[in-house]
């Protein structure tokens, strides 16, 4: 383990603006990088799904790391997307992000094969052998081979060099098994979950933090929303669990991912640049109507003014009203049991 | 909506204990029901998936309800299972039940076919158009058509007499999405969760209460979860989830469902007898493996004496380590933030 | 074994026209049985998923083959849909079949709960143990309980009284599988397709024949296929099974699931009246919408004449163009290769 | 469309040999290429699945047919997967693949991220707006975004570029949606398999051929299968169809794709390497299991001589004899018809 701790709190997967010629834009990616950081998040985590490390090449995967590392500058702890198309090309790339003195990396399972617990287990532990750098398994079964229960667990017994795991499934119960089987053998293990949509039940039954997409189009509520759960403020943080939930699921939902959350981030006062994955007309248009979306409930949040051409008077469910009822439900059923 | 107010608490989804011929035992059934309402069941549910009610005839399935509504005496609410072979059976059904003075219905989406929303919506509203009695929405989409939000909604907004939905999704972001939608407009509507692995962030995202085959085993544990959470005290409730997981899980995805709750059935003193679905000699071999197991489990929560050949000196995992540590990561995440 | 030999051929699964007060259309029932044997199929299959056996109750179903059997009166071998509730009362239903005369039962895999491997096996094995009659698997994997390849090999060794499968997964390897594991054991058993789609390749590959909802539309192009196939005049064969795929997909796909094939029942002039599953208004007027196309679809083909508004003056995809071109393309690989 | 005409026959998937380094080994991949193409293979697909196009990097995939053009020097044609990080990159290869010569390049449909139908058909038709050289789609549902019927015609329509798909999905009846669709608006369009179970009945129902990774270990079979499928000999043509079956079983389900092909390959005379995903020690043994397995079905076959442990007596299945009793089947069905 790390003398520096485990890795806890909200980490940033951040998208990568590009700039007219589809080159990654440093400039802008500086900029954001010091607006996250002021705005709160606890980490970074560049060259994850919403980064689109599969969309870059591996010189850009490493590029994207030197410039983040060089203007945080060590305000934050960094972890690395250092998934590569094989091992060898993995732990150079760990070597890499190492000597550029990120936090830990973020290695995704193998994708495209589908690989049983047997193969997932023999990468990861031939990867841990190798790295010179702490490790983060990262479980997204819905894109990559999944990472069972006793492979997670076999990997924390074998591997110190495996101090965390990250899991985008949302399945809550799936984190307590986790939880319940590697806590008692490596208290030092980090467990952060990638679905925004749960975050404060995620953290109520013991999750570190999370990877969580929003915080880089609304760090302030992401970033709340933890400090309200881990404080123990459950009223308050449920009421903004609800605010998030359309949020999150506007920008994931509504568009080829995750491109709603590059129109957040625009929204935010970011130049993202046109993604590398092309949109048809219909698409484009899409976009442009779920980014009225998207501003009409940052506008409601008071981050930035509404559309030209306005948005609804009131949205389809109000999230301050929902929270009030659910609210008014929660202290009937205390009265009551 | 019912003057006796919105379905809340724990319901127990009861297995139906069969004789030696295989017949309901009527006379263990009366006790079983006796039982669990002495051990603090809010309400029961026959004739649910626990229930194995695509199992019996739609005689014996009225018989159960007849029997059930007569030893609870309206100690507890009944939520009757009522889906029957199509909407002029199952509205037959309802009237039944309502004679019977059950205090609701809970009707399965149509399984088999898989249908469409619009199928789906087509199939509730007639029902709801010519039910007597309040209906309750039962969404288990591992093994019916799927009743997503926006039919749950529309069904809540354009029928007064469904007055809940039990979801087994497991999928706390659904729960939390169906309630935005329709707490508003329906605050006498009831979210019960199907999936014990979490009730306690079900409920504290606003859960009225769930049903939940644990609670036909260890209705001690359930009810006390419940209460814990819905009094706030959230690192008791915590601890007691994390003990009711591997019971879950044990009883769950051991054998064939329902057979691990039945085996859970017959080690707290009730006659059970065999199921109806006939059980290979491989999987009868298990299922004794399953039960020492289960018993293991219970003993640990001094339910049961251990197995004659005794358990291992301490659990796989000790559920009580995994509380203490998990309480104690969520101070330091408290102290940090 | 039956003395009476393999099932071949195509069998009806046949839609059960309904009166207008919901009821089996006993008169409507008779005619459409005469006319599915004049116009050639080889067997009738009531209480099948086309036949929307679970839409029925125990008693309806049990009426259906009584008045399907007399009808038949012995022109054209019944296999009779026996599942029912559980073991005893699909058992019952085997001894009153039996006793109706009709050539087999056939028996799908339990649904609703999802079986393992064992439990499908446990199930079929104490079933054929105790049925005076000859038993068809019936494999719907989309529906039902999946019987796998070893499965069914271990009950075709173990169970004379298991003469057949049908298997309506439309997987081709999945059926040759089948064929290698189970003929080499059970010369006597037989294999049926109930995918319409390949029926074609399924014939060449091994199958014995098929139950084929459109064979209830259209029978004379199902038994034609068969025909032609069976006679290994390939080229005629392929060219029909182009045309008989749009009618197909029309029927399966647009709509839910029997409508589109009770559509198609109405066009060549019965009374199937309104299914048991309400549709809602927006379903309504897709299946008017529907019906037109199969309508125009069966004009082309020269069984009715267009609808009244007429038909696009060519088909989308003119089925015997395309024929045509495959032909010229076989004949181009023919000369090369 | 290319003046060469259009894409038939059996293409090798190949795999990449690697030396002990791990490097790719030019020598012996030369020795490969020559012994496919003096075994029969009509063409070569580079960089495909069973290639292993994810594990190596861009540059070794630019090698990869740079060594293997070089060697086949025009003998047969050079199908190139030229799938790469994003629309630029995959561009690039394409123009450099072009200026090899090869006959045209393979374009996996995008992965890791599921796009929807707008998205693949964007991503598609903005290569083929750019590229150089003839475009076969790659369809592997399993694994990357699926190409539905639609976006594969309006592909064809608008695309002069794209000249074939291939398919591995083994769904027959799709394959002719597809060839029903595109097949009158672009006759010079191909069609080809990738599921070598299904070989026969595909190239009947109009297929041009496959890329088939069986004709990288038994070309000589793969080959007479399509030989005497296009020639008509049905008979014949079945009777190798299920010989090859437990062959594409075996190296397809019993390890980790495409370690049972790479197994194959060794057993045929070369020297495959060891695969860039580690394998455990469980699954190297596994491995061992399996490469006898292959052993003695391509022993059975006359290719190579029984491991020597020894084979069974005889196969748990006999090919010849199912073979055998197929036939009786088709005959008497023919005769009965």
């Amino acid at each position: 383990m790390d003398s520096r701790g485990r890795l806890q709190g909200i980490f940033t997967p951040n998208i990568v603006p590009l700039d007219a010629r589809g080159e990654i834009h440093e400039e802008e990616l500086r900029r954001y990088v010091d607006w996250l950081i002021d705005h709160g998040v606890h980490g970074l985590y560049p060259n994850g799904s919403t980064g689109e490390f599969t969309r870059f090449t591996p010189e850009e995967r490493r590029r994207t790391i030197e410039i983040m590392a060089d203007q945080a500058a060590g305000r934050v702890p960094i972890l690395a997307g250092a998934a590569e198309a094989n091992v060898r090309e993995t732990v150079s790339a760990c070597e890499y992000y190492y000597e550029l003195g990120v936090r830990a990396v973020a290695i995704v399972s193998p994708f495209y094969y589908r690989l049983t617990s047997e193969g997932v287990y023999a990468y990861f532990k031939e990867i841990a052998d190798r790295s010179p750098i702490d490790i983060t398994l990262y479980n997204i079964p819905l894109f990559a081979s999944p990472i069972d229960v006793p492979t997670v667990k076999r990997l924390a017994a074998e591997c110190p060099r495996i101090i965390a795991i990250k899991d985008s499934s949302g399945d809550l119960p799936h984190m307590m098994r986790m939880i319940a089987e590697v806590r008692p053998i490596r208290p030092d293990f980090s467990f952060l979950t990638g679905w925004d949509a749960a975050l404060m039940p995620m953290l109520l039954i013991g999750c570190d933090g999370g990877t969580n997409a929003t915080s880089g189009v609304v760090p302030e509520i992401t970033r709340k929303l933890y400090d309200l759960t881990v404080a123990g403020r459950i009223d308050e943080a449920r009421d903004l669990q609800y605010r998030l939930l359309p949020l999150f699921d506007s920008m994931l939902y509504s568009a080829e991912f995750p491109e709603g959350f590059r129109a957040g981030m625009k929204l935010r006062g970011f130049a993202p640049g046109k993604g590398r994955q092309p949109q048809s007309d219909v698409q484009q248009l899409a976009l442009a109507k779920l980014a009225d979306q998207i501003q009409c409930l940052l506008a409601a949040e008071g981050f930035v003014s509404a559309p030209v051409g306005g948005c609804a008077t009131r949205p389809a469910v109000d999230a301050n009203q929902v929270a009030r009822i659910v609210r008014q439900v929660m202290s009937e059923l205390q009265g009551r049991s």
